[in-house]
């Protein structure tokens, strides 16, 4: 595995730099929050970096916006398509209609109307398809046959890495002597960025990867060295159901310092505590990063740590808790 | 009325200022908020001061310690005393805190235990009451003749609306050419210091108070010049149930420009539209002036409006719209 890792190619913090540079104009440099209640619950200094108050309610604002304004303007031009059933489809819409390039996001046919309507309100067109990752690859290779479309990946694209990182760079940027960055890890693109940007930009800074133990591909992957099966996706971090790809679990592997994974109940319980004590509405995956320090699967103590809230799209009638 | 009125004190700007210095190692200097969607929904551009972010989830700390910390040494170290069941009670319990000195939150024997522990958890001493005015004023009479602690209402003190102005007053700094600033109006304290603040501070800004239909008193008072009886308690902004002093009174006739009223629909779709697009936990109350602007009962249509978000203590088992 390490030896292909090796060969897939990965952004630098130069190229996270110029992806901050182009995705200026078209994301929030969202804020750093602190929280006291929640310092003294873990037993650390901790600065939420606030992607849920990021456009289109996330991070992925940022990679899609990288990845649609390095197209040339040729390719530009005959648009860009994706598969995704939650942020990332509304990002790349959200990107697409900031260029005025046509944009397709494949959508399984059970994708509630709410996220088949988050995706339209940006001009884009949804692609139904039955849902199996076969079907979704089939539907997204037809559009790019037919249209001429771009593909952008919701992770396994170095410049939607690069993108991603932007949110890290911005936080280690604006808080001084950080001693950790944890971040979540679903396909692991945001958490591959945050990873690259963080160590690249000075010594002494460890990542830390945080996964829903009912999802954790990426936290037995990080330790074996190959791709990882998950056999079922139980998890209430929608955003954290995807595996890893090779070129993510390379990036991972060199720059990640250390996993922690969670169960279901704490990651209900850090998302309540943010909802209460910070008074944030979050997605449940932005609160495993805390779920962790709660379950103490990974140590922080009496350190100053950033963390990444990655969205705030949550089901407002089906919180977990009621 | 009027004339009663202009014999009670109130605080003016110098007060006000002298309030934010006195209070500003003690609270959050909190942020303010814009949103695109809701801006675009309403037809203006809202400029959102946080105060759901403030020290105990409110406005409230500011005015409580303003009054602790205006107490000289000698009566603050008999104590503080107060009757409330929501965030002033909090708020003291967390300013007495502060300062070092005892305080004594009178509350109603039904009141719910999570608000029983908001208070203990600042050290405060609970005594518990009827339900009823009666007994809560003689609850703190108790209090105050065994003890010597000085009684600090919820609004109808000058000290309290000199702290709360001073939320408007960081507004009005931090926000270039506003035209209007609106608050919620329960017993008067926030918006007349809001009023005091904004329309001494500079020319040309209206101060517009928002109430719930269900408990309109404060308009009805504002409209005929007497203090006006609250039939019923029934909004689900319980922050608002409250009915002005005579005091408040005063200074609302004479700083606010007009009153808005609104359903409790326009309450809860506001406070619904608060967490979905702002990805903010706000309390009912602190949705009332936005749902006034979504019922157009007051027209700021083009205009650069303040709002202050009163606070986001809410009950997240019970949200409104579940």
């Amino acid at each position: 595995m390490a030896a292909v890792a090796a060969t897939l190619d990965l952004p630098d913090l130069a190229a996270i730099r110029q992806a901050a540079a182009r995705i200026g104009p078209h994301v929030h440099r969202t804020p750093v929050m602190t929280c006291a209640a929640i310092d003294a619950e873990v037993g650390a200094k901790l600065f939420f970096k606030c992607e849920h108050l990021q456009r289109v309610g996330a991070f992925k604002a940022r990679g899609a916006c990288n990845a649609v304004f390095s197209l040339d303007a040729e390719s530009a031009r005959r648009g860009v398509v994706t598969h995704s059933s939650g942020n990332h489809g509304a990002a790349l819409a959200y990107a697409a209609q900031r260029r005025g390039i046509p944009a397709w996001v494949v959508m399984p046919d059970n994708a509630s109307a709410v996220k088949q309507a988050n995706v339209r309100r940006f001009g884009a067109t949804v692609r139904l398809c039955a849902p199996t990752v076969e079907a979704r690859e089939a539907a997204c290779d037809a559009v790019a046959r037919e249209t001429g479309a771009t593909l952008v990946h919701p992770f396994d694209d170095p410049r939607v890495i690069a993108g991603q990182g932007t949110a890290a760079l911005e936080l280690v940027e604006a808080i001084d002597d950080l001693d950790a960055v944890i971040a979540p890890c679903g396909g692991g693109g945001l958490l591959s960025g945050t990873a690259i940007a963080v160590t690249s930009w000075r010594l002494g800074i460890d990542v830390l990867g945080a996964e829903p133990a009912n999802a954790d591909d990426a936290a037995r992957g990080f330790a074996s060295g190959t791709l990882e099966p998950l056999a079922a996706t139980t998890t209430i971090a929608d955003g954290l159901r995807t595996t890893l790809s090779a070129r993510t679990l390379g990036a991972l592997r060199k720059h990640v310092r250390a996993f922690g994974t969670c169960s279901e109940e704490a990651i209900v319980r850090a998302m309540r505590m943010m909802f209460e004590r910070m008074k944030q509405v979050v997605e449940p995956s932005s609160a495993v990063p805390l779920a962790c320090l709660l379950e103490h699967t990974l140590d922080v103590t009496g350190r100053r740590v950033g963390i990444i809230v990655s969205g705030g799209n949550v089901d407002l009638d089906r919180l977990p808790w009621v």
